[in-house]
Formats: C-alpha cells, sequence, structure tokens
C-alpha cells in the first residue's frame, strides 16, 4: 500500500463529499487499489464558516500552504475561472496532478492547462467535468478507444432536466420549476449558467473534443437555453407524440462539426426520452459498438466526488502512463444541421394570420407537417400558431424566423425548436 | 508512435469484427493512443475456410507458431474451455499479456489465471467477456473505483431478452421466438447456455467478483433459464404491470451475497423494463454515485472487437502498471434473499383447486397479494392458478412451490418469479 497525498482548494458540496468518501471508504480503496489516501490541506476563503465532518486543523486560507507540503494531487473543485485558473496553472508549476471538475475552466482553456501539464510532464484528472459521477470521460478516452466516434447526444444539465420534467409532468410555470430545482439544490449559485445552456455548452466541448480528436474554442458550440418555453410547447409535443429535453449535440459530419445545446423534441421511444428529473445521460454512438447509453446522477456532492476520486486513484495507479488530454488541432469548421422542426408563433387573433406565416415558411422552402391554433378573440396576448415542419436546414429556419418575428401579428419572440430523431 | 503486435487466437465472429476494426481505425487509434496495431499470427483450425478480409497470409493452425513470432499480446476469442484454456495458459507462461472474451474460462478458473498473470508480470484483459462493447469492466475498476458497490442488476443474455422481447409483444411462442433468435445470430452455438442462464451466470461471476471483491467459485450464482416461461405468465405480468426480463442480481448484504440468474419480473418504470431485443444493460449502485445505468449492443462481432480492442491499447499505454484481477479471496455464504413473488400453478379444473394452492401457500406463511385463475372445463391441461404474493425468502418460496407441485391437481411444473423492485 503507497500512501498519496492530497492537496484540496475548495471545501464546498463536492469538497465536503470528497473528504467523507475518502473517510469513508478508505480500507476499500486501499484494498481494491494499493493506495492509502490521506488530505493533507483543504485551501477554503473563510477559516470560521462551519464544516461538518471536516478536521479543522487541514483548513489554510493561504493556497502556498496548500499545495506546498508535499502533496502528490491537487484536487480543484472551486468552479468558475478566477482564483481557479490561477491556482490550477500554479499546480502544475510546482509539478503536481491536478484533478478537477471545473467545465468553464476546461472549456475556457484546456489547451493551454494540457500544454503546461505536458511540459511538467503531469497530468490533468477531468472525469468529474462532465456527467457527475457518470464515468463517461473514461468510456471515450479508454473504454470506446477504437472506435471512431460518430455522434453524442446529452442531457448534460441536471437544473435543465428537473425543470423541463417538472413543467412537462405537472403543469408548473418555468419560474415555479426553477424556484423548485433551487430549494432542492441543484441548480448552480448563479442559475443562468444552468439555464441558458452555458453549463451544458461546457461540458460538450469537453466531450466533442474527445469524442472528435478536434479542438474547440469558445463560440463553437452554439448554445441555447430553456427560458422560451411555454406551457403550450409542451401540450403540444405530447399532443404530437414527443417530450422535451435540453440536449447537447455533437455529431461528426466528415468536414464539419455539428454542435449544438439547445431544447429539442425528441420521440417518446428515444433513448433519452425517459431520462427524468436531476438525471444526465450520455448517447454515445461509435462505429463498432453502435449505441450506447449511461444515465446516472449528474450532478451533486457524492457523484462529483466519485469521479473526482476514480481520478485521484488511477494517477496513484497509472501515474507514468502517457496522460489523457483535449485535443489541440484545427478547429472544425461549423455544421449547418438539417432535422425535421416545431416552431410557435406567439400571435394576435387576426383574419389572415395563420395564411402569413405559412406563406413565409413556404417562402423559404420549409415545407409544414402539421398545423395548429390557438387564437383566442378578445385575447391579443393569448393565441399561437404551431407547426410541425419536414427536415430543412438550421439556417434555413433561423432566417425564416427572423422574418417571421418582424410580422405586425406576432405578440412575442418565436419557438423553434428540432426534432432529434434516433437515427 | 510504437507499434504492438498481436497473436489471434480464433477467426469467428469477433475475431474478424477485430481484424476489420484494426484496419478501417488505424491511423485514428494511432493519433489518438500513440499505438500502431499490426496482427502478427491468425490461429485457425481449418486454413481453407473462406474469411472475407482477412489475410491469408497470417493464419496458421499452429499455437506454438501464432504466439511465437515475438507477438506482444495474445488475443483469444476461440471461446470455450477446450482448448482455451491451455493456449491462455500457454500465452501466459511465454510472458505474453493476453486478452480474452471468454467468460466461461474466467468464470471457471480466473484465480488461477490471474495468479499465473501475476507470476509471469503480465496481465489479462477482459472487458469483452461482459456487456458486449459496454465499458462496464473499466466502470468498476476504475470509474466507480472509490465506491462500495451495493448492487449489480443486469440484463446479460442478448438471446434471452430478445426472446422474451419477442414473447411478450408478439405474442411468440418460447420456439419460434429462440429460432428467430438463433437466424439473427444472436444465440451462442449451443443455445442452452443462453437460454438456461449458463452464460449470464458466467457474467454475473465476473461482475460480482470485482464488485465486491469476493473470489466467486462454481455453483456460487443460483441459475435459472427461461425455457418454463408460457404466454400466460406475460399476459399476467402485462395485466399486473410488470414486464418479464431475464436478470443477473448481486447484492452485497454485509456477510452474504445474494447472486442469481433468472427470470423476473420488473415494474414497468424500473430503469432496465425498457430494454428490448438483443440489447444488454448493466445497472450498478455505488454508495457514492447512486444509480447508474448503461445500456447498448450485449453482443455481435463489433461491439465485442471494440472491447477486445480498448484492453489491447489500454495494454499498450499502461501496460506496466498494476494489473486488474477477480480477486481471490474467501468466499462469501450465500444468501436467503427476500422478495414479491409471482407464481403459476398449471392445474386440472376440480372443485376446491385454488383452495388448496392458498392454503398450502398459506402454511408456507405465504400472503397472497393478488389471485386469478383460468380453468377450462373439460380441458385439464390448460387451467391455471397465478398468484401474486408479498415478500417472502427465496427458500420458503422453493419449499412451497415443491410441495404443491406434488399435489395431485397439477398438470405441470409450477413458475415461481421474484419481483425486482428499484429499492
Amino acid at each position: 500500500v503507497k500512501t498519496r497525498t492530497i492537496a484540496l482548494l475548495g471545501c464546498g458540496t463536492v469538497g465536503r463529499g470528497l473528504v467523507e468518501l475518502i473517510e469513508r471508504n478508505r480500507s476499500l480503496i486501499a484494498e481494491r487499489s494499493g493506495v492509502d489516501l490521506r488530505i493533507s490541506k483543504i485551501l477554503v476563503r473563510d477559516l470560521a464558516k462551519e464544516r461538518g465532518g471536516v478536521d479543522r486543523s487541514l483548513l489554510t486560507v493561504c493556497p502556498e500552504e496548500a499545495v506546498a507540503n508535499g502533496a502528490d494531487v491537487v484536487v480543484e473543485v472551486i468552479g468558475g475561472l478566477d482564483p481557479a485558473r490561477r491556482l490550477v496553472e500554479d499546480a502544475l508549476d510546482a509539478g503536481k496532478h491536478v484533478v478537477t471538475a471545473n467545465k468553464a475552466l476546461l472549456a475556457d482553456c484546456g489547451p493551454e492547462l494540457f500544454r503546461r501539464a505536458a511540459e511538467r510532464r503531469v497530468r490533468i484528472g477531468f472525469e468529474a467535468s462532465v456527467g457527475g459521477g457518470i464515468p463517461v470521460v473514461r468510456a471515450l478516452s479508454s473504454g470506446l478507444a477504437g472506435n471512431r466516434i460518430e455522434r453524442i447526444c446529452g442531457i448534460l444539465n441536471g437544473t435543465c432536466n428537473y425543470i423541463l420534467t417538472r413543467m412537462a409532468e405537472e403543469g408548473l410555470s418555468f419560474e415555479s420549476a426553477l424556484s423548485e430545482a433551487q430549494a432542492k439544490g441543484f441548480a448552480e449559485a448563479d442559475p443562468a449558467l444552468d439555464i441558458d445552456g452555458t453549463d451544458a455548452g461546457h461540458k460538450l466541448q469537453i466531450l466533442a473534443g474527445l469524442a472528435f480528436g478536434r479542438s474547440l474554442g469558445r463560440g463553437s458550440v452554439r448554445v441555447e437555453g430553456i427560458r422560451a418555453l411555454d406551457r403550450e410547447d409542451f401540450e403540444a409535443a405530447a399532443y404530437l407524440g414527443f417530450v422535451i429535453r435540453h440536449l447537447a449535440v455533437g455529431r461528426d459530419l466528415g468536414g464539419a462539426l455539428d454542435l449544438r445545446v439547445h431544447p429539442a423534441l425528441l420521440p417518446k421511444d428515444h433513448p433519452l426520452a425517459h431520462i427524468r428529473h436531476e438525471n444526465n445521460a450520455i448517447l454515445l454512438k461509435g462505429d463498432a459498438v453502435g449505441e450506447m447509453v449511461f444515465h446516472g446522477r449528474g450532478a451533486g456532492g457524492a457523484p462529483t466526488a466519485s469521479a473526482v476520486l476514480s481520478d485521484i486513484i488511477d494517477l496513484a495507479r497509472h501515474g507514468t502512463g502517457p496522460a489523457l488530454r483535449i485535443p489541440d488541432s484545427e478547429p472544425a469548421e461549423p455544421a449547418d444541421p438539417e432535422s425535421e422542426r416545431y416552431f410557435r408563433f406567439p400571435v394576435i387573433d387576426a383574419p389572415g394570420v395563420i395564411g402569413l406565416i405559412a406563406t413565409a415558411l413556404g417562402n423559404h422552402r420549409i415545407s409544414i407537417s402539421h398545423a395548429s391554433a390557438t387564437l383566442v378573440s378578445g385575447k391579443a396576448d393569448q393565441g399561437s400558431v404551431r407547426i410541425l415542419a419536414h427536415a430543412c436546414r438550421a439556417s434555413v429556419a433561423r432566417k425564416a424566423v427572423d422574418e417571421i418575428a418582424r410580422l405586425p401579428v406576432l405578440t412575442g419572440r418565436p419557438v423553434a425548436l428540432s426534432i432529434e430523431s434516433n437515427d
């Protein structure tokens, strides 16, 4: 049994979860993996704050003290860019392996950090950055290492999925569903990162980099959140045989990469249609392995601590092998994906409204497969026209929506969702 | 880029799948993992047989020639015990790493082989032995390495799941569903290994050994197949809100291990109830990570080749780290698990039949929650009594069934299925 010491940066939900997990399973880990794990120091901002179950003598507010002290691995669970970026850089420069759950950091400056780690001959473990406890980074980098990955389709943000489940199943408004998610502790400190799709975008950037072997800079993922969705959309989706999920989609189209995060309609028998509440799921399609789905708890202290711990154990076992890194090659050109689409146009009740919209779509060669309208006379702000359209390119749909949005009969911003078939 | 040579033992579906996969993704693998893979020799039984896509100059019928020749890794995809066992032992003795898809071999003599490999300082990769292309061996040994695993629940045999799906959804008889599975190429050469549960038993033995860290000898898994199931069982299950699946269940009950393979009733909202046709799925519950489900194609040439290849690549990357092995400790005592149960008793139409059965169950303190009977007068061989019972121990259920089976009103062997709730 070899001892490995850990400097822990941050002591929030994940940090405390890790301390507790190492304590509880110490002998099991030693027996199974031959490693005895010791936490040497814990960097916090506030020494006085109550932290149940954590040995106060380990706490420090001084980064240098946390990282020095002979730590073998530095675990960063602070989140965000500042001061996490600087602390991780300093740890790498000091020749320490780093394990991080920080998707924003990796999405923002992954290539620089991996380069720095390679120069110092140390490694960065990041299983915890995507999918909580689901070992999807390992699946892509090791379990499916012989496959050409053709497609990723994931539910990567538990808060969004919780809100969508509650809106669909209980008819809750967006606001009440969000409050529930916050009360249950799923939402990030700033819920905008969740509900505007930024968090899922960061995670897709990490997965797609691994899967497709391309560098993915800022802006390579087109991101849309779930704020615009309305009760009517859930009713229309259910009526038409779909569910609404916030998806992260990555497809390798040969030259171009199709990378996007947005709410979408899924047929009820799609493998991700059953994923409810705060759960995460990732569908991977490899050329040899076919379609594979992983699902489980995508967030929370204990599942994320499980992923962090798996990286710490792997570093202790294989610390000298080649490093896993997100590639740093030429960025891919963006794709203009084709799919069937759903549109909702909020409109006033006026003669000719449906014709106006249908004609505008037709002008863009968007062909309608199903249309329904609810126009409430006397209540100008409550009507809507819902359209299901045959496959068209994303750029065409955007242009048509922008044009229709300017029509004087519109009372609000149109909603456009792609339909993700399981092809 | 370092070159690694592979001696391939066997050139059936999986072997040919591997040859093709390595050929197709050679440059991608080299780029991603820094390994150039070369197949040096392929051991076959019949040199004359047609093998599309395979370089005939690599074929040999001589095991010594296949393994010598400077191979770094020996891949065994022959299956069965003889001659696979001897060939694997010889390869280990010659100081070669071994990658195998052979669950029968590992279930039967895993501990001896792992001991032999450790003595020679080589490794055995066995991702392909369970779950086809699903990287569940890695999930247990690496991704969830910090978790105490509490429960495994898997659909591990694609042939059984295919047959059960077709019987439930199309009302097919067992025989026609089996013929379909064979025509589609899912079934093992000897279908008895699939439908009697032996294959799933071997796989559970491997997973449970990894998950619970205990040695599991022959006979440690209680195994039942699906031959006894009848159309009536599917009708009763559907009526009561269940589906029937052939499950492999492993639970760590502290001292005892509950290890069993059998058909069972699952509530329609159980995470494995949606797994249809030849797919496999594995639910793992860890103390930190909670419940996680992996599903995908559990068999077939390409998915299994994907798993074999992942082990070859890992050996090239980490060939010097500590070996993964199924532990070789004290065997655990068997458990006597408690669960709700479903019974079907085939009976003649005679007065008092239902009372006889209900009384016999009552004598064993098995309490009925739902009962239904179809008794066809004049057709003595077509009646049955179906019972849903509150939780009772397996040993009690067996005793009651054995007793009732001896009643003169019985026309055939009773069927008893446990109900697996998702607790």
